[in-house]
């Protein structure tokens, strides 16, 4: 008994220690749960997330392009904004996008936070004001009552808004994709041709670019590394925020998990399946021309990033009162 | 102790008896909790009433004007919908509406599937097809698994997805406001100038046009029986189903139910806050004018019929496949 005992215990440290290398050796890690630091703000945060409140017409809310029942994102090549204005750029997802290095394809914004101010001030999204957006939810009591609980001030700011939705998008994590269980050890949780698309993605170069957590989101690279993107989108990524010629088409490399739902594909949502993106990817990037078997072995590989999608109860939105301004969607 | 048990006995049916009686005798009945026929059905109708695949744009969802966080409305005067296009009236909440006499302010289709399919076909709205909306659907292994195994057929129709909307949309009821649980005998649930404001909305005259479970929605009634309703709106009511000149005007009464959450009011939404509602309504329809401290009573008591609102979890919606029509959101 003693024996059995002490061989179970050093085959379980063996196990973990082979388990723990492999592990270590591999460009991709799994993705932890969430763990909400308060979940008051959270919760409040998750709110104003589907509040249509926020934006000029009482029509759009975070989860109108970032749809949480769709990947994060609307699957539309560009967004829609106010008055049904065509956005310049396909929506990037909300999901693990606390992991990237900065927020938007061209990393305007450093944060959760500072992102989340943006679409509610810009006149072809949201087009709000800030100040509008807070004189809304502060004359709605119950939104009074539950900033003052979170924040313990009277007064709502926008600080105050941009602060609760990023810690509510912070949650929005995907843990347990069938590639992430097979990280952690389960050699059972993706088949051999999703396994042999991991090698040829890992042997091919796109995880110089697609690694870490996010698979994607650590860096800005350039579109067109051996051959020229070709679009009618007037987006020039990086160059838009340091004016530097050489940062023309230079965005943030997209994650790639849940990429799955996340179509259509690049910042111009001009790519609409895995297949075409892996092929143009394989050329732009690395002058690589895949095969239609190892093109179909990568995308296998890709639909096994798809990880637990949001889970939590629609939220129940506190109606506005008579003080409250009203929405303007039609003038 | 026997003569105990049956003096608590004779106590509870007694008690039973009494609130028995006064519950009768009540205009307005409590709602019962839903009871899902089919809780497969009830899933699946929840995923199309959220997806906006049903529509052109690729957008617009169900729930875009019939926001299950927002009182199942969309808190605006006339809908929006596809490009933007300006809706000819207010978008009647979901919650509850299973028990309407019929559906569409002017009664038009005669039950929760007849509806579900117009605003998908309607060019102002979703702007698509049945048909066209069938082929994503049936585009979609997930979707088509689901609907398999709901209807046991191959193939999905339209018949089966406005079955599944209304199967969702019948669950959509809002039990234990505070009013319910003053009928059901909680006397403290409401305060006196609740309760006072109950009385006037009795005795003016209110309850004859709303009561029933629904406080509304059991009638087709005239608006403006004592005074003629001003408006911009072209909407003409009962008239454009009948074709009677007399059935001008004429709307389906509505729901009182969560009517603090669905501002604005009347079926042009030109109301903004329920003391005005209130007034025009005494004015218009019953020849009263209710004194400040009458209509701060009847609104005090209309705020409690706020009932328990949709408590589930967003659901999670089965992504496009490379054989799925992508929408049109800007053509």
């Amino acid at each position: 008994m003693i024996l059995k005992t002490l061989f179970t215990a050093l085959l379980s440290c063996n196990l973990f220690f082979f388990s723990s290398v492999s592990f270590a050796e591999e460009p991709i890690k799994p993705i932890k749960a969430a763990v909400p630091k308060d979940k008051g703000m959270v919760e409040l945060g998750k709110m104003l997330f589907f509040d249509p409140r926020l934006s000029k017409s009482g029509f759009i809310s975070c989860n109108s392009c970032h749809n949480l029942s769709m990947g994060g994102t609307d699957n539309i090549k560009t967004s829609i904004g106010h008055k049904w204005q065509q956005g310049p750029i396909n929506a990037p997802t909300v999901l693990n996008s606390s992991m990237n290095l900065a927020q938007f394809w061209d990393g305007r914004a450093k944060g959760l936070k500072e992102q989340a101010g943006g679409p509610i001030a810009n006149p072809g999204e949201m087009a709000f004001t800030h100040k509008l957006a807070v004189d809304v939810l502060h004359s709605i009591p119950q939104y009074r009552g539950r900033f003052k609980q979170v924040f313990g001030a009277e007064n709502i700011s926008i600080d105050m808004v941009t602060d609760a939705i990023a810690a509510f998008e912070e949650t929005l994590v995907t843990p347990d994709s069938r590639f992430d269980k097979w990280l952690k050890g389960d050699k059972e949780a993706i088949d051999q041709a999703e396994l042999e698309g991991y090698k040829l993605f890992k042997e091919s170069g796109c995880a110089s670019c697609h690694h870490g957590t996010a698979v994607g989101g650590a860096s800005f690279q350039k579109l067109g590394v051996l051959a020229p993107y070709k679009t009618t989108s007037k987006a020039e990524g990086r160059k838009e925020v340091t004016g530097k010629n050489t940062d023309r088409f230079v965005f943030k490399v997209p994650t790639l998990r849940n990429i799955e739902l996340t179509y259509p594909y690049f910042h111009d949502g001009a790519v609409a399946t895995l297949e075409e993106a892996v092929n143009k990817m394989g050329q732009l990037q690395l002058g690589i021309d895949f095969s239609t078997e190892e093109n179909a072995k990568i995308v296998a590989f890709l639909k096994t990033l798809t990880g637990k999608q949001p889970d939590f109860k629609l939220p129940a939105l506190p109606p506005s009162v008579n003080e409250t301004p009203r929405p303007v969607p039609f003038d």
